[in-house]
């Protein structure tokens, strides 16, 4: 019997390529910025979503919560006021874009700006899937500590930014942040990397400015398309 | 053209059985205990192989360091004096038995009690594939917060023991040590769980007194069999 070499992967690939496009085109088409966050169990990007989402400055934000199990994340996010949807997904390490895409149709994205997708809590998967969004946030925290950026190469590579989380913890930890800075630089020179602490608000404005710039350049590029 | 319908999954979890079991042979011909570290990037998997080497209390133990990239774990083990081989997936977010096998040969089985495997951080898809261990030890850190067992159960669910580290900062992060066990014992009653911390040496000594005794279980029982 002849065999036929089947690539799997590329067959996957190609079907959340589909699925990512659509998600991306619809929320162009209602010019809403979208955030695939991604960093290990316990970097804090729920309690970055609860600072942030309150703190838009006139943006209006939801989110897509993430998780193997539970709906803890999406309880804590409801308290914040803004649309949230919980995917569990089951027992897989990252999302898919097909779960996006089904669940974007329970937002009501004329009256959204930024959503933001919280990824399943992992360093490695998550990287290398195409949710539809604009980009993707890396977050790391000071506990994890400063040796992650070299040992978890890809996420840093793709990234449009990255958020040093629990900064408040630098004194306690001995975290040596110009390693990590220096690990981020061999990587991709330009990357955005914001110090910042969720828990006491440090360092939240910059980064939130930032979502603020890269919502306002996106609303010009739709204004020219039209 | 009829499609027949091909299980990858199966075809490769089979595949990785056959040398799961190949490990599991050899290890224990020669009795030699092998536990298979399994936690978040920055649990603190690499100290706590650092601290416990040193204090096997006649054991003698080696490691294999699976990583994403680099040696760092490698350079940091090899300073403890103990055997040391580092495997580097590429980008692969957890280890193989196949890698496993290929490595144990540049081991001197003869002259080991205990083989620890530290797994690439990653507290999701570690969990379901087995290496040859004995048991999975499920690493947890209290900076990760504490309502990681109930959102990632798989683990906990098939560990032989949980490790909750860097118990030194429960008071600094306000850490509910109370919620994690109660959410590790909805999952299973009997999981033995070890505060500890590879830092300040706080509960170490628990950890290894058990391992011996798993050593020396496994002796009877090798000797039983002879």
């Amino acid at each position: 019997m002849k065999r036929k070499k089947i690539d799997v992967g590329a067959d996957l690939r190609a079907a959340n390529r589909a699925y990512a496009t659509s998600v991306r085109s619809q929320l162009t088409q209602h010019n809403v910025l979208a955030v695939n966050l991604i960093g290990s169990p316990g970097c804090g990007k729920t309690t970055i979503l609860e600072a942030t989402i309150p703190a838009l400055k006139g943006l209006r934000g939801a989110v897509i919560e993430g998780d193997i199990a539970t709906t803890r994340d999406a309880d804590r996010i409801a308290a914040t006021g803004a649309p949230c949807i919980q995917i569990n997904t089951g027992g897989a390490c990252h999302l898919l874009a097909k779960q996006v895409e089904e669940v974007i149709e329970n937002l009501d994205l004329a009256s959204l700006d930024v959503l933001f997708i919280e990824n399943v809590g992992n360093l490695v998967c998550p990287s290398t899937t195409d949710l539809g969004e604009d980009f993707k946030v890396a977050v790391l925290s000071l506990p994890e500590g400063d040796d992650k950026v070299a040992k978890y190469p890809r996420l840093f590579r793709e990234a449009g930014c990255v958020l040093l989380n629990k900064v408040d913890l630098a004194d306690a930890l001995e975290f040596d942040t110009s390693r990590v800075q220096a690990d981020i630089a061999d990587i991709r020179a330009d990357l955005v990397t914001f110090e910042v602490s969720a828990a006491t608000g440090q360092g939240m404005d910059a980064w939130i400015d930032w979502l603020k710039t890269c919502h306002e350049a996106k609303s010009r590029h739709a204004d020219r398309k039209k």
